[in-house]
């Protein structure tokens, strides 16, 4: 179907948010009224920059309070509505918006709507112009879609007819149902938008909080799906409006708009028989394990003494880049001091995802609108598909399963099937260090990535929910709230079934701290006080816990004195759930990456965000002493 | 009353919240549970530094979810209550707040509630600790003053006593005159925090938005009235979080929280018979003019250009500093090139106030704790009371009525009562211009400073509100909505009674637009039209408005099509409100400075705010284009 999106949906000129919504695919754009007044091109010029942009101007919408007021006051509305008529013939829009009253001068009387309503469309008819009314849900008299379309029904003008807005349907808690009695071609316009479930003015709500589709709580697919069943179609528009989209960049945001259309079209065609000229992105393939993940640095020695501490071995290095594998269990960890590594200082920059389809998951992805990255590879490398998320990590997609050691004499039939990664890197000689004890090390040692944690720019939080599990098919756990000492931080996890691939999404307080944001790898081990005591051993240093923090845990569960007394020498963190039980620890931070130890048991579905702010206030001070 | 803060209104670790209360002159502290978690201190450190603050910790609250719940659990809980018991007497706090439950798991019976927080109290006793019990809004059980202080004097325990939270009392629409049938002495606490009206969710609304006495719309003298006749003489203590404040810097925050519980108590005053122990500053000096504003630039040729196409005349020169005085009708600016000028580009450094009083208005503003400027004088200079406001501008408060031209043959009486800010100016010899012809000038020249706009700095829109009311003694309008192509933009006027003084307090969408604070000044006009002829004579630039806007107004108002062809010549924006109109058209910028000709007919009262987006946008345009 079309798509379009609301010039007020997009952040700068007009021109820019023409441009913008152009690049991301858009087929029209609706005119919000302040963007035409404050651009110094014509009418005329508009129009011609939207028809080379390849946009049509699906709608315009300068007029408010028009219907149900005493006949002065109407005739004064007709002398603007042929102005505005008059201009739309100039921009070449032929659907005006007027959304019901809200004017303390309108009066409760259907008939007398409905009566100047069919003026107006009688004058808009001359012009060539029809006219969609909406019921907003704070209308003086009319604030609910079948209220609205009675009034349309009984004015029986051909120029006008009904538009529908999710948000004023969803928000007031209409049943959408009653939208398939109404004809098809009367429902001259859908604006689309979703919104986080909140208790507060519907008014407020609506202009601070709206979002796109698959981004809030409502159930946007089922009202699609009972507007498509009335015949509706014309396009597929997005009218969101919020605090973050304005002051964010247009571009991102508008890419981030057209994909929550396509996903909403995917979502909605198995609810309806036919599915005719719905979008089809090839289906989701969900990644099945983290490969690896790729530090980038310009100064190898503080993360290769890190990554030894925490007893990984370099095993392998990149037979044409400056790329080390380091392993241990199942965590690899590739160290980049390439031309990328020179930009900032050691960061967590790609991710590679073990997929049983590398291939379709990048079509997925580049579907769905995610930039595909050049292959970076000499020409004897195996190819990896890779796009970038919104935060500007890389994806690798990753065929799996990985092979196990070489098999003698000989590759393994998988490996001709599919290009493995590993397949480009060559053994490196190892550098012997002390082992544990056999018997302590089974327990001491990182067996895997236990999760990734990324912390999003503060304009894309609920892009990147939406990215990860559409692009990705990884389910999203609820959003959890943390405060630390200098403001919110918001959390939200993203995972497969099993719980192979864990990506924890952040967000900080404010747009101000997005210079350097923090990212962590945190590490799956059978016994975290084994594993610390290792990594002290080993010299690495843990980050220190306040003992006051201890005093809490003894106050809080029934943990034993001797317990305690480890967690608090070594920074142990505890948290528990109605399944388990979870400990972590973290090291310090390098750059902008630290790695974090954890030990999950029983069932425990959580990240330990309730130790967040203690966490947080401890890398602050740790900050401010140096260290 | 003794003032107290909670920790969780400031940010930062503990110790830099104990140093800022400690410096905003607070007596004491509620200490917060994750501040204290999250502190390397020990609770005797912690004891130790609030004592030499000369801080009291007069409430700790660590414990939730306490009463009315199956005796299994409540054991946990009275487990729990001893360890922070035991904790309390090492920080030296001897009250503890119990908020009311919001456990899935608590029962609807209030017996059993009185029953559990009596043994609560009596174990509470053995430790010297008093149990403050506090209704929560959205207590799953208990959410009233009145419930809650019915459980308390059920139990019937003197360690047991309620707490009163302004917030949650009137968040519910309660009726606060019951709180005088409570006995004074067993209100162990109170809790204040206003809050912007909102029809939301009250436990979002609580968490996000809370504010401190007088930035929000909560009658909250009214509210202490009552506790103050119920007897209660404990502290004055603010428990305000929201979202702005856990990220601006804690020692202006914790001013600003002060300041708002001084004139909390001189408001309510009034309404009691007997007020000891209430603060009383000097009463407000309302200022009855502007005496002057101050530009402060690095190169004084700019902003000499626009001020000379403007039609003002350099008059005099500061006899000891490099000040300029450029006059026109009772419009004053001074052009100073001192040191302080170099820090930044040209900016509105200062603003001269006309005061009745203004040795008294300064003592009002130090008692308000307005930081007290030094008097950056010559020996021989006049002596002028200064203070900051929080945005950093320079208030001076200026003698009032002005001196006219010096007397023939000596000085006049009033000079001799009190020192005037020209007596320091002494004149220049004019450069003569191109002066209009008489008839024009008369409606061409500006008459005066119709206000001053001031963007403040993001996390302190609310506090330069109630700044410039308490202090200066202005009224405050109620603030206004803007949304600009790049997010919403707040502004509040305050003025004085007969509108000589009016100052447009604006803030930006986000914390990043700080840096470049735009500032205008809006000079008054018979005739914009003329006045703008007239600058565009002189070779000033006015800010281009886009066609578009001209056609809207075209729609919007029956303008005559002359009248409009001369708006749009000029770029003169237009508004109208119930009272009368308002036209209005904008200079080019120099550095953060730029200057408004407004001409105000038949008692319009805004600001012409719907034209903002315009501007904005307008300025923007200009801005990339580089002029």
């Amino acid at each position: 179907m079309r798509t379009s999106i609301a010039t007020v949906s997009l952040s700068g000129s007009l021109t820019e948010k023409l441009t913008a919504a152009a690049r991301a695919g858009f087929d029209g754009v609706e005119i919000f009224e302040n963007d035409l007044l404050a651009s110094p091109l014509t009418p005329e010029e508009i129009r011609a920059r939207t028809a080379d942009l390849g946009l049509r101007i699906d709608l315009y919408q300068p007029m408010r309070d028009i219907e149900a007021v005493a006949e002065e006051e109407f005739t004064r509305s007709l002398r603007r509505a042929r102005h505005k008529f008059e201009l739309m013939r100039r921009l070449g829009a032929d659907t005006v918006l007027v959304c019901s009253s809200v004017s303390p001068h309108a009066v409760d009387d259907d008939a007398l709507a409905a009566e100047q309503l069919r003026r107006l469309a009688v004058l808009a008819e001359d012009f060539g112009v029809k006219v969609a009314y909406e019921a907003l849900a704070w209308g003086r008299h009319v604030s609910t879609y079948d209220h609205a379309w009675s009034i349309v029904e009984a004015a029986g003008h051909p120029a006008l007819g009904t538009c529908l807005d999710s948000f004023h349907i969803l928000a007031r808690g209409s049943d959408p149902k009653g939208i398939e009695d109404i004809p098809g071609d009367k429902i001259f316009f859908l604006q689309l938008a979703d919104a986080p479930l909140m208790a507060m003015d519907v008014l407020q709500w609506s202009r601070h909080y709206r979002c796109f589709p698959g981004q809030g709580g409502f159930d946007l697919a089922g009202l699609l799906a009972h507007v498509l069943r009335a015949g509706y179609d014309g396009p597929l528009s997005l009218e969101v409006f919020n605090d973050v989209f304005r002051q964010a960049e247009a571009g991102p945001t508008a890419v981030d708009a057209r994909r929550s259309l396509l996903v909403l079209q995917e979502t909605v065609r198995p609810l309806l028989r036919e599915a005719a000229g719905l979008a089809a992105p090839p289906a989701p393939v969900v990644p099945t394990g983290v490969a690896f993940a790729e530090l980038v640095t310009p100064d190898v020695v503080p993360v290769a003494t890190l990554l030894g501490a925490l007893g990984f071995a370099r095993t392998s290095r990149h037979r044409s880049k400056p790329v080390d594998l380091w392993e241990q269990g199942e965590a690899r960890v590739l160290v980049n001091t390439g031309p990328a590594a020179r930009h900032g200082g050691t960061a967590l920059a790609a991710i590679g995802l073990e997929s049983p389809d590398p291939a379709a998951a990048a079509r997925r992805a580049e579907s769905l609108l995610a930039p595909v990255l050049p292959r970076r590879r000499a020409l004897e490398d195996a190819p990896l598909d890779a796009v970038a998320a919104p935060d500007g990590t890389e994806l690798f997609f990753c065929a799996s399963p990985r092979p196990s050691a070489p098999p003698e004499g000989g590759t393994s039939p998988a490996r001709r099937e599919l290009p493995f990664w590993t397949d480009d890197f060559e053994p490196v000689e190892r550098v012997p260090h002390d082992e544990p004890a056999v018997g302590e090390q089974g327990a001491s040692r990182v067996t895997g990535i236990d999760h990734l944690a990324l912390t999003q720019p503060w304009h894309q939080f609920d892009e990147a929910a939406l990215f990860h599990r559409a692009v990705l098919g990884l389910g999203a756990q609820e959003s959890v709230d943390v405060a630390d000492p200098y403001g919110l931080h918001r959390s939200r996890a993203v995972t497969n079934d099993d719980g192979s691939v864990r990506i924890a999404l952040g967000v900080g307080p404010a747009p101000t701290d997005d210079g350097a944001r923090p990212q962590h790898i945190a590490l799956a081990t059978r016994d975290v006080i084994q594993a610390a005591r290792r990594f002290r051993a080993a010299g690495g240093l843990l980050l220190a816990v306040p003992a006051n923090y201890y005093d809490d845990l003894a106050a809080r569960y029934g943990l034993g004195d001797e317990e305690l007394a480890v967690y608090r020498e070594l920074g142990i963190l505890y948290d528990r759930d109605g399944e388990g039980e979870f400990r972590h620890c973290y090291t310090r931070t390098v750059g902008r990456v630290f790695f974090e130890l954890v030990q999950r048991d029983g069932g425990y579905r959580g990240y330990g965000a309730q130790n967040a702010p203690v966490r947080l206030a401890a890398q602050r001070a740790e900050g401010r002493s140096g260290c």
